[in-house]
């Protein structure tokens, strides 16, 4: 054996089993279930779901895919290209992916990443066959090291009839030591999670293998797809100014202290840009308890704003990947890498008391947030973690621009079309306008904050003169239901939100 | 001091703070906030409210009122009727209260039960002046000990700038040592709540008063007001064989036992019913971790089908009141009451894996729940403790009737004119039509399932014909958001969600 891969395949009792991708891909057989390794871009399977890609030029088959959360390496693209996905689960944020999912032509379930591993522990889902994990290494006693991304690596690994393993020689061997794997018993059998501290220790640094389920180990050589984050722009710089104001007076309150609480940050460029804001913000000592550690987590370890990041998965953009892997000995004593069901653990969210900051896609007069489906019927990525983070949160803040499409969508609207996070779990509405502080507010309370410092100035008027004609109808949450949705009709049928001052006269 | 209240009041610190109600109800002023005891009806504070509204006969005043749920003895009517609420939270269920707060004339704040107390602790909502709690006693080393509910009552004690305690003669004083009360400890700073069973004892029997904050105690005589719940009914009946039906399911595909798994199942009749029906299941041995304690777990409990309930109220019709409280002592190993914190805490409910069981008010064909707006406007009760378990809970089940008002109503609509459960939070959803397993299912395969199993067949091609002019517009979740809400829009002006078959003709 190559001395690269001696070094890191360790454990002599798997020694045998190295494969090409393409053999061990020709084991996956039509209608079986796979649990793929990879997070955000961050740590997929690689070489073996391209084989399958590859395979279905010659054969018809389809295969259920579980992941942890969205792929990278054009994978999830290049599947749904290929017709093979029947049903993936929980993530995707691929164009490709996206636009096969709203034709219908495969199914995409869409859920909290938390729940992934309760419904895999508790078969209810349909049986893994195949566990498809990239790693590290394999240690002398059998610890599969995972990569830039630990997912639901374990509960796959654990519940998969058999497992196929990338080493993938390109990942970094400073890796190893970086994850702490640790397992849930079932429900009902089980003790409190002991994670107290953002950097508490509390498992084991990888994977147990059971060497008789290993059927076939995979040398790849290929870095993770750099992240498309955009970098921050003008409005977001504004939108960051409007958090840490808010948070300023959380300080002034007494709420907060200085060094804040640790911060969940979702994936996209514009919770990446709000959390790099924090750059220039008097805060100090922070720490990150999040999902995905992207460029702007790193930028504020490198300036010494945050001591400690724990996360899910390091997803990061070519330039800020070269940086940080080419000295990871730098930040290993400031991170963790922990299972999704640990990140994202209602338990743990709770108790630490995170501050949670995620992206809306839609916010309606009440502070109900739509995060995933575009007017309604069209999914855009899925709710990911948000969920898990919005409702356990200390401080449930949602982000996003006050409008889109130079002006055509209004992110204010009456009615979202789709809610994944009711006003029971959003606590603050940030756009480049300003923040409303939605705790403690009744519905009543809420439509005129929101307008007056969320809405563009050139939707104020049109929300306002809804909410009055909702007024009439009176009620707890006042709606007119008729005209509810007639924005988003508006948009689909006029290309704009906007109604050109018809609505308020007539 | 008469024999029988110095039984009961037994710290000598406090024997001089005994006070009349008119008394202490004369220390609170207008724009005062006060936490109440009283979750379902049960162990509220009863004199010194109705003082309260005495004096509003002569005095115009608002206060801002914080409970633990609905309180009875009519005081939520009585202070709702008096005009001097200024602002409630977090739950009732009182009609006239409903009226007032959906005429607007009061400020209703509609949350999660278990996120009450974390706010208060927080200091997110107005400051507790008042905090006014029921007690059976209050030890030699003054630890007050709830009656009937916990509530919020030590986080309402511990951040209150003074206490009013009412000592209640007529609540049993074998109700001493039947809680177990645990605080948390601020959030970053808190340590994992060490419950693993329903039985588990973490804290102590009442809560530690600090006697420099007890402004009075005030000695009442009357028993809570017994439950409003109707009997179970033919459909009640039906549903619950449903239930049953799909719970022996999850036992023959091995994913439960014979035990089940710790049972939390809603307020109100429908629960009640449903629960009721598995006195003559086959499962054995169950427990259950609740928030109300209604009529139907004593039943189980005294048929020998529950070994141990776990709550945080008791709340019981007149018969069952005076048969329970009689024979406290025999159901003494077999109950635990705790804070609403902690029968409601996403870690515990996570942890156990609870089988929980809510009522919806409405369920839309891709199983997003309303379980609290009439037509989307009218508050009804609240969402009370449902988010908190379907989050979190193993099984996420929502019951309810497929229609209301003799057929006028369809409790299955297109979508839900206010989404307090998203379909990521509902994993089964029962009719007395049949049931509905959505768990791990994509939008798409959801409609029909619902609509076959659900809904009544009087309701089944309106449904069908919106499904289908939807999936001409496609989509991950197809909608024709013109139409959403068509439904509610007709029932509101014709009285009734049936189109006549002008629908599916048009």
């Amino acid at each position: 054996m190559e001395k690269r891969i001696a070094e890191r395949l360790r454990d002599p009792r798997l020694a045998d089993r190295i494969v090409p991708a393409h053999e061990a891909a020709s084991w996956i057989q039509d209608g079986m279930t796979l649990g793929l390794s990879g997070f955000t871009r961050a740590g997929d399977a690689k070489a073996v779901p391209l084989a399958l890609v590859d395979r279905a030029k010659t054969e018809k088959f389809k295969v259920n895919v579980f992941t942890g959360a969205s792929l990278g390496f054009d994978i999830d693209k290049l599947m749904a290209e290929a017709g093979i996905i029947h049903k993936r689960l929980p993530f995707q944020a691929d164009p490709v992916m996206r636009k096969k999912i709203n034709q219908g032509e495969m199914l995409f379930v869409d859920q909290h990443l938390s729940h992934v591993a309760e419904y895999v522990r508790n078969d209810v889902l349909s049986k893994i066959d195949f566990a498809i994990i990239e790693a590290t290494a394999i240690t002398e006693d059998g610890l599969l090291i995972p990569t830039t991304s630990v997912g639901n690596n374990s509960i796959f690994i654990e519940k998969a009839d058999a497992v196929i393993v990338e080493i993938n020689l390109a990942q970094p061997a400073e890796l190893e030591g970086l994850h702490d794997v640790y397992d849930l018993a079932p429900q009902g059998k089980r003790e409190p999670i002991p994670l107290t501290k953002v950097d508490s220790r509390i498992g084991q640094i990888g994977i147990p293998l059971d060497p008789e389920k290993v059927k076939g180990i995979v040398i790849t050589d290929a870095s993770d797809s750099p992240s498309t984050i955009v970098p921050p722009d003008e409005e977001t710089a504004v939108m960051a100014n409007h958090l840490i104001d808010f948070l300023r007076k959380e300080i002034k309150a007494g709420r907060l202290d200085n060094t804040l609480a640790p911060i969940q940050s979702g994936i996209g460029s514009v919770a990446n840009a709000v959390l790099h804001g924090l750059l220039v913000s008097e805060f100090e000592n922070l720490e990150v308890y999040s999902e995905v550690l992207q460029d702007a987590v790193f930028d504020l370890i490198d300036s010494g704003k945050v001591r400690f990041a724990s996360g899910c998965s390091i997803t990061l953009s070519e330039e800020k990947m070269k940086a940080v892997f080419s000295n990871l000995d730098r930040y290993k004593d400031k991170l963790i890498l922990r299972p999704q069901e640990i990140s994202n653990h209602p338990e743990i969210i709770r108790r630490l008391g995170l501050i949670s900051i995620n992206t809306a896609l839609e916010v309606d007069i009440y502070g109900n947030v739509n995060s995933t489906h575009v007017t309604g019927t069209k999914m855009m990525n899925g709710i990911g973690g948000s969920g898990d983070f919005a409702r356990n949160a200390r401080l449930s803040i949602f982000v996003t621009k006050s409008i889109a499409k130079d002006g055509k969508i209004s992110s204010i609207v009456p009615f979202v079309s789709h809610v994944d996070h009711t006003e029971h779990d959003v606590d603050i509405i940030v756009t480049e306008q300003g923040y409303a502080d939605l705790r403690g507010l009744a519905p009543q309370e809420r439509p005129r904050l929101i307008i007056e410092n969320c809405a563009h100035p050139m939707y104020k008027k049109q929300l306002l003169a809804y909410y009055e004609e909702a007024l009439k109808v009176g009620g707890q949450t006042p709606h007119v239901l008729e005209k509810a949705f007639s924005w988003h009709a508006n948009y689909l049928k006029h290309g704009t939100m906007l109604f050109d001052h018809q609505y308020i006269n007539s």
